[in-house]
């Protein structure tokens, strides 16, 4: 359904849920915020204990599928939540951030590697960023 | 540009994105699923020391809500990466959450309330649901 | 029992547990570190709907302060096996970050204040840390 | 230092540096939960691209090393916060989770192995454990 359905026709479909409830008012930004990262944790415990191989594998398991779907849609709701509540378009923030990250990881530069073997620039705060790029 | 543009375009500019710079192969479900989990995280540190009033008023200062709203659209971007790598229609995979939350949270007993003192069902394991409900 | 335990001590039960179910090959830093996460997440999800004073009362729930413990306990039990794992002396890790943290926040500058209104240093990256000073 | 020093000594260090910046109203269990939650996320950012095996190798790389050691401990501060702020004594917590695990994990039958295929038992809820057991 993805390519009939806009971002904004997602967005109502969580608001009416939220009205139907009268849930407005837990949904600070806030607390919105950890329920985005309390589902993202419960995604990520899907693939805790898997390497790379097998947490691709995983996903054809059915039962293991299922699980992460639904994860993965309780963090969606949770973003369209916040959207809501806070009146970001979803679709200019998400355009406006790849922007932003074509401008710092140019394809030519980061094609295939990792930020600190890619880069002749010091590494920054922490090293953090040197060790471990976005890759998005 | 959220009423004007369908999921699936989303999901072909962070498939481009990802492609360009042969990222895929870091794109592993797991590794996908720690970056959405990493970036919630950064969404959360904008409200993390306010309180339900003031992470409010905090969206109607431009530097936290452009913030907020750059953290926002990087937690979006992994769950596009991820919905493209495991073949999974988002549109879908939130109706039929929703849908299954409906039939949880039903509208009439629900309404503007938390879980526990709506429910006459006993706690849940370690009494995490009862204590903190979903209100999604 | 926090008065006559060693960190050491803590660690060494940990240890013994993970040694007797040979579970030593699931313990990579990558692991582990999700490890936490995954825990952190499950500790936040008992004062999600809550505001600041309701978080506070809910400790004197026994079924929710039991819930909180149990969930403290399982991200310092991941703590204390990243540190075997790592070798990191977890004594002098805290020792020497709240040092940093002491130079970063001179307690005459920072008293009961927030970062943003207390420094005149300008916001630095993302205004993260000027909205959302650590506090510790 | 960790054989010297007792997990009260640890707590005292922390409960120092809160008070005399009078961050106490600061330190609710819900805020408290959501730092432990953003700086584990930071921990899990340093081997988010990396594989098992370059996860491990990456702790003998000095900053990455560093890096790890300043996140971990930035967790362990706040749950030595969480502890003092809500009368929770941490060894008391770690000995009767790991006594609980114990009873769930039985070292005869989970010894090297994963949950799902070292129980007969039907999948939980979601099959969430049983695709990823806890491995602590």
């Amino acid at each position: 359904m993805d390519e009939s359905t806009t971002v904004q026709d997602l967005k109502a479909l969580v608001n009416r849920f939220v009205r139907q409830r009268n849930w407005e008012h837990f949904h600070t930004p806030k607390n919105l915020s950890m329920g985005i990262a309390v589902e993202a944790a419960e995604l990520m415990e899907v693939f805790q204990w898997h390497d790379a191989a097998s947490s691709a594998a995983l996903l054809r398991d059915a039962r293991a599928r299922r699980a992460a779907q639904e994860e993965l849609a309780d963090v969606m709701i949770y973003c369209l939540a916040f959207a809501n509540r806070s009146g970001i378009d979803l679709v200019g923030a998400v355009r406006s951030k790849l922007a932003k990250n074509r401008r710092k990881y140019p394809a030519r530069r980061f094609r295939g590697r990792f930020g600190a073997e890619a880069t002749a620039a010091p590494p920054r705060r922490r090293g953090r960023r040197s060790t471990s790029p976005r890759a998005v």
